[in-house]
């Protein structure tokens, strides 16, 4: 049996290995995610992302045991930051999910976001699709931070959960107000703190200077995770946008887009790996790196040059 | 006289305009950035990035002042979060920089870190170049968040100083291990608060960890930039850094590795956008488009598919 075939039987030991070859970015993973790629597109993703220290882990927590309370299986991608030198993934606070750890229906996987070519999306995808021919009915991904790539990466979600907590200055505002319109839902965490009906309030009144019209508005909660005050009322509106997708016919659409920029992403990781390898074994690229050093040429002019010698895109 | 001719003369307006042309990607704003490019290469590149709420704006108004006071020019790239659908740069905390607004020789600019081509590392590099080429001494780099975008941007700085508070949770220990090695000076900022012992010795012990035999180990410091306090040490190690790297040639190496990453990017960009363009004006995208979405063929086996019918890579 292949490993394709034992990840579609939920084999949890195939899964995993699947996984680090795809890391590892060894052929062998991607002949085998192949396979299995025409049975995805059946699982809902739900993303969570918001500044470091507003519980999100404790937040995933609470959302892992209640929809695992009504019998769905439940995969995790915590991404985390990661030294761009050791590469090494920080599993920190993912201690807070290890209750979960002895359930074999609960998958969680840390992701490093170190320098993959196809960058941190990329990977979360590749993990995604293994977690979805797994037949977990939920993929949770957590982001930490506000940075584009996170932004891409609340993109692979169905349903977008922006998580912020009391208290954390005039930085969080101006974060709130730019990711604004990526949230389906906003939690305010450790309500139970100091100005949480502030934060409540300036983020409703953040909302109400948008116009929803033919969208989604998303609901405003607030919750304490860590004693799992809000957890229920979250679920039910994470089902309430579901539910909006699904009669929308977005569901759907929602996997062919990101087929399609998944194609467009490998072509263009490929294309540059390859012209690369090009230009280094290139006999005149000694000269043209100190040309280079030297500022005797700018990059652009440089890049324009090489590109009209060394490339032609013709059509079968 | 040409707008790059304006912006060596430091110029301001002149600056601001070539800034937009570029942020708009208009050919001409490429064009000039050419001209200018070979009269680069001389201004110091501090990157100063950290967690939200660390009040990294209050210590950037500080250097600002700082280096004012020895006569420095300097300029200032704030990188903000911002929505991927209004595109729009939040202006937030800025204002506390404005003081300076009036100072001719502070030139401020945020920059929306919204979907360029080259991603917010390019539109960051090319922002650097003009205010190189204005004659700043000293380039001021500030990101929020610490996702693989930041650690690009600051991945342009000369000296990276990272900022942290104290009592920002477990999940800011885990990017504090994450990125600990990317920092050349660590700022344990609001060191008056309760903890900022405890942060600075968790510092100290993790850079312990690390062998620096070679390298510059980097100095931790407790500051407090709401009342100056700390600020005059800060700028002393920057400059024990600068006089590390200009002791060992690293000063202009850094520019070098800087002009062929610029290279090697602006390649891949451009190469990408030719081949999109090329598949997209293909009649059988309109068959390659339903298949993705049907997921009746994978992104993987297309994307190879199209490379081996369009691309050819040869030499002359």
């Amino acid at each position: 049996m292949s490993l394709a075939d034992k990840v579609l039987q939920g084999d949890i030991r195939a899964s995993a290995r699947l996984m680090r070859l795809l890391d590892d970015e060894v052929e062998e993973g991607r002949i085998e995610l192949k396979k299995l790629y025409q049975h995805t597109g059946k699982s809902y993703i739900i993303g969570i992302t918001g500044p470091p220290g507003a519980g999100k882990s404790t937040l995933v927590d609470q959302l892992i045991y209640a929809f695992r309370k009504e019998g769905k299986k439940v995969g995790v991608i915590a991404v985390d930051p990661s030294s761009p030198f050791t590469g090494g993934a920080i599993l920190g606070d993912r201690i807070r999910m290890q209750r979960h750890s002895s359930d074999p229906e609960v998958f969680i996987r840390s992701l490093a976001s170190r320098g993959h070519l196809g960058g941190l999306t990329a990977s979360t995808e590749e993990i995604c699709l293994v977690m979805d021919a797994m037949g977990k009915d939920i993929i949770i991904l957590e982001t930490v931070g506000v940075g584009q790539d996170e932004v891409e990466v609340v993109d692979l979600a169905h349903t977008s959960i922006l998580v912020t907590v009391p208290g954390l200055g005039d930085d969080v505002q101006a974060i709130k107000a730019g990711v604004m319109e990526i949230g389906n839902i906003f939690v305010v965490n450790k309500a139970d703190r100091e100005g949480a009906d502030r934060a409540f309030r300036e983020i409703v009144a953040m909302l109400d200077m948008i116009s929803w019209e033919g969208r989604f508005r998303p609901p405003v909660l607030k919750v304490q995770a860590h004693n799992g005050v809000g957890i229920d009322e979250l679920v039910e509106k994470i089902y309430s946008h579901k539910k909006f997708l699904e009669e929308r016919g977005l569901f759907y659409k929602f996997f062919g887009n990101r087929a399609k920029k998944m194609f467009e992403k490998i072509v263009i990781n490929e294309l540059g790996r390859r012209l690369k390898e090009r230009i280094l074994s290139d006999q005149r690229w000694a000269d043209w790196e100190v040309s280079l050093e030297k500022r005797s040429i700018d990059p652009y002019t440089l890049a324009f040059k090489v590109l009209e010698e060394m490339v032609t895109i013709t059509c079968k």
